[in-house]
Parts: C-alpha cells; sequence; structure tokens
C-alpha cells in the first residue's frame, strides 16, 4: 500500500480496505436495542461535487436530508432525527436561513426531529447530516435468496438525465420537464415504500450510485447472480421523450446514472404477489417494477452478457 | 434581517436565530428511549482552522471522536457509536488509513462502535462526527441552582496556550513541555468522569469555547449569576512555568482559550461533599477544583466585577 493514492483506488475499494476497523452495518448501521434497531447513517454534500448552481437554498437543505433518510428507507427503517454539521462560508443570512428551514421542513414531512447541530466557517459549503431511525427489521443488501424476484420502486435514470442536461444546458431551464426538475433538484427518499417493504423484502438497498451498483451490491453479499430483463426498466414516459428529442439513450441514465433515490429490493415470489396487490390498490405514489431475478452464480448479467458495474464514485478516476 | 451576513452575527447568534426552527437540546440532544435518554451531537473539524499542522493524522481521528465524545460526556452520557463523514482531498492511502484508525482506536478506548461513515473528494480535509450515547439522566446546562458550588474538572488553558505556542512557533516543537503538546494535539473526553457526575451534578458542559463561554451558558439557562474566584482557575505547574518563561498570563488562557475539554458543573453543597471525597479516593485522574457558586442575578463576576463573555466562535468578526 505504499504510495498508494486515494484516486488510485476509489471510493468502493477505500471503503473495502477499511471495513476490517469499521463495524458498517448495511446502507446504515444497526444496533439492537431492546426490541428494535437503532438506525444510523451519515452522507455529506459538498458544494463542488453534489450542489447543482440551479438549486435553491432550500432545496439544498431538503437534499442533505432527504440522501440521509434514503439510507435509513432503505434498510426497511423510519427515521426519527436528524443532526446537520454546517460548513459554510460566509453569506447571507437569509440564504443561510433558507437552508436550515429545508432541513426543517423536511424533517417535519417525514415525522422527524431536527436535533440540531454544529456551523463552521469553511471555504466552500459542506453539509453532513446524520440521520437516526428505528425498525423491527432491518433489511440488508445480503439477505437476497436465489428465486427471489428483484424490483424496484419508481423510476430510473430521471436524475441523472436532469444532471446531464443542467450541467450541459442541453435545454433551457424553463423548458426542462417538472417531473425531471423535480427528481433532479428535490428528490424525495422513498419512506413509506421502504417501511412497507420491510415486511416483505429478502434485500433492499438504495441506488443512489446508480442501478448497476446497487444490483452488483445485492448480488455480491447475497453471494448470488442477478439476471436483469433491460425491457422492464422502469423509465418515465417524460424520461423517454425528452432523451428522445436530445437523441440520448435513456436505458445508460437508468443503468449507469446516479442521484435516483429508488429503493431496489428482491423478494419471495409468494411475497411479489402479496405485494403487487396492495401497491396496487394502497395508493402509493411509487410503483414497484419486476426488473429481473435472483439466480445461481455471480455477477448481474442481461440476456446471459455481463453488465458493466458502473455509477457515481467519489476518488474515482476514469 | 435583509442583507446581514453571517460574519455581522457570529455562530453564537446565529444558533440563537435558528433555535425556534431546531430542537436544539444542550451540548448534544436528548431523546426519550424505552427508560432511558439517547443522546446525539454533531461536530465539524476543517483543516484551516481547526487542525494545527503538527497534528498526525492519527491525531486527526483521534480529535473527531474526542470533540464529539465531549459533548456527549457533558450530559452524563457515555457514548456508544460514532460515525464520520469524511471530506479529503485526494491524498495517500496510508495517511487516510491513519485517520480512521485513530477514529477506531479512540472508539475503542470508549467501548464505542464506530459504526462507519461516507467519504467524499473535496478540497480541504473536512471531518463531521456524530457521536450517540446513553444515560438514565441528561444533565442539562440549564439546571444550575443558586447555592450551587461551581466546579470543573482537571486544569485550563493548556491548550489555548499550546495552539498559540505552535501558531507562533514560540518555543521550538521538541523543547514544550510534554503535557501542554497531548492536550494540544491530543485531548481526551471526560468521559468517566462525566458519567460519574450525573448522578450529583445540577447542570454541566464542556469548556471546549472557554471557561467564561460555559459560564455564561450555564448562568443564562439557569437564569442565574456566578460568582468566579478567580484564584481558584486551576492551571497546571507546567502551564504556570511555560506562560511565565515566555512572559504570558496564564489566566486569560484560562478564561478566554478554547480546546481545553474538561467539564464545568455545579452540585449543591453536600453534594460537593460527596464528591470531593470519592475525586480524591477513586483515581480519577482529573482532580475536581471548587471556582465559584451559583448566585442572584444574571451574569458572570469575580470579586463583583462582571467577566468578559469571550472564546472560540465561527464566524465572528472580532
Amino acid at each position: 500500500m505504499k504510495n498508494m493514492k486515494l484516486s488510485n483506488l476509489g471510493e468502493k475499494k477505500i471503503i473495502k480496505k477499511l471495513m476490517d476497523l469499521i463495524d458498517i452495518g448495511d446502507d446504515a448501521a444497526y444496533i439492537p436495542f431492546d426490541d428494535k434497531f437503532l438506525v444510523a447513517s451519515t452522507d455529506m454534500m459538498y458544494c463542488k461535487t453534489h450542489i447543482l448552481k440551479e438549486m435553491s437554498y432550500r432545496q439544498i437543505g431538503k437534499k442533505i436530508v432527504a440522501i440521509n433518510f434514503s439510507d435509513i428507507a432503505s434498510m426497511g427503517a423510519e427515521p426519527f432525527g436528524f443532526l446537520l454539521s454546517c460548513g459554510s462560508p460566509d453569506m447571507e443570512f437569509e440564504n443561510f436561513n433558507e437552508i436550515i428551514s429545508g432541513v426543517s421542513d423536511q424533517c417535519k414531512k417525514y415525522n422527524s426531529k431536527f436535533l440540531g447541530g454544529d456551523t463552521n466557517e469553511t471555504d466552500e459549503l459542506t453539509l453532513a447530516g446524520t440521520a437516526l431511525g428505528l425498525t423491527e427489521k432491518p433489511v440488508l443488501r445480503s439477505g437476497a435468496k436465489v428465486g427471489d424476484i428483484v424490483a424496484v420502486t419508481g423510476f430510473l435514470g430521471t436524475s441523472a438525465l436532469g444532471v446531464e442536461i443542467l450541467l450541459k444546458k442541453l435545454i433551457n431551464f424553463n423548458e426542462i420537464e417538472g417531473e425531471i426538475l423535480k427528481e433532479t433538484l428535490e428528490p424525495e427518499p422513498r419512506v413509506p415504500e421502504g417501511k412497507f417493504l420491510k415486511n416483505y423484502a429478502n434485500s433492499m438497498t438504495d441506488v443512489s450510485d446508480s442501478l448497476t451498483v446497487s444490483l452488483y451490491d445485492i448480488a455480491d453479499m447475497s453471494n448470488a447472480g442477478i439476471e436483469l430483463n433491460l425491457n422492464k426498466i422502469p423509465i418515465s414516459n417524460n424520461v423517454i421523450k425528452t432523451s428522445g428529442k436530445l437523441n440520448l439513450n435513456p436505458i445508460n441514465y437508468a443503468l449507469y446514472g446516479g442521484g435516483d433515490y429508488e429503493l431496489l429490493f428482491t423478494v419471495s415470489k409468494e411475497n411479489w404477489e402479496k405485494i403487487k396487490i396492495k401497491n396496487s390498490r394502497s395508493g402509493f405514489k411509487y410503483k414497484f417494477t419486476r426488473l429481473g431475478e435472483v439466480v445461481k452464480g455471480r455477477g448481474v448479467f442481461a440476456g446471459g452478457k455481463k453488465i458493466r458495474n458502473s455509477g457515481y464514485e467519489h476518488f474515482r478516476v476514469l
């Protein structure tokens, strides 16, 4: 390891190397607590890499909560508290207040307390959030069983397409589809869906780094393979329409793009039938889509061909 | 509030203004949890303002845990878990590993789990820690009663003197007293002391921003005043000796310097007699020193004269 730089490794490998020092749980850490599990997760947003300049201060505040609550939701837990360490350059108090109001609003929306935090002076806006949650039964990435249905909440690729449009200014801001802007600038964690799914899913994670990264995570940690049906990947009509106009292939955003906060999960065939009915009847905002199956072997395949494991990763020199 | 910048306010006032949005507890937030209280706190360290260049990577890792555990200890709670969000420029993996090993060691030392975290690429090293703890009885800043003895663990001013020596290169590194270097570069949270004191203290906080800041916090939040005996402020022999050589007044560091992680607390006279005996017998590393009394009125006084409320504060233009 002499003279090995972080950029030679990439975030995934760094974390693997540090695993023996860290009691990392899963998407979040989980600790037995009387008859439940306390679930805790931390996630940082850094101005230059995480914050699009089209985001309002309030949206920045909402997002630091959303990405942390997503890790709680993906464990099948319900968030109850949030803490914020905020590093900021000198700025208008009104703007700072908008960030904090966004945090506060988002906490309230998910019945959580904003438990406070720490303010620091830094050169670039840097927000570190910690979310706390509870569940009777944490759903891990490692629980997938051969024969399970692989499914996902909502649509994929929306946020990655939105980021591309904004960064490259492919469309005037005012002409971007509302759904794409919303998912890109103001994503919501799938908290009610996670709470519902914990009673059925054998494994679960969110797809924040990309669908393929999360499929590989579940497959590898469960010592199994996944066969993916590319035709079934749920992509919204707005994304199909917009990417068509721009001559872009939406499936690439859905497979390899980060920034969606949908839940990827596996369930037994019996449970899939149960949740399919409940999903259609219960008024969930996000439809569950079956997109593959857990199989023997290792890796993620589509039509027998291995799929590339690629998504957003820090310290990765591409 | 139009056109008001953070630097016009200072950290204390910023936090006060945001109080109605935040359910801040005290040094840490506390939430009833079965028959106990879950205590949670977050604190950030930023390269340019918190990390002396004399610190080793391992000391940096230890310190981010120490400052967070100090907030847990000052509530009379015992830490059980720690999470780290780490923003870092590209660096040698060995150095990064040293930071994480420091975090891991410090967690183990205080019987806590290193519950994992998040790594991000940032321009400057930025560590945000969150500590979780438990207590049957959180000790707040607001519980001081008129007639209480005001006391403190250990010695004051050590770290502030050490920072001054290092920043201004007043003494060759190798010739600085070991005790001063240790408290400056590798402070320890007073976890056993906090656990012991929770059964006796009416109010408690740490003195990380300065003694006077913490005295004012306790006085203001308890709607009381504090009469301080300047002659009783505990300053170590090494600090007296070193500051004497440098022609510096150690009392200034003890009153207004940040970076010490001692506990400031108030107890009834009856309890003071009890803990005095236990403190001398029980092999605590840090002696408790009586340095004042809670009185009627508001503010902090010494010999009838009001003491300046001053210490380390972010976003403060001095």
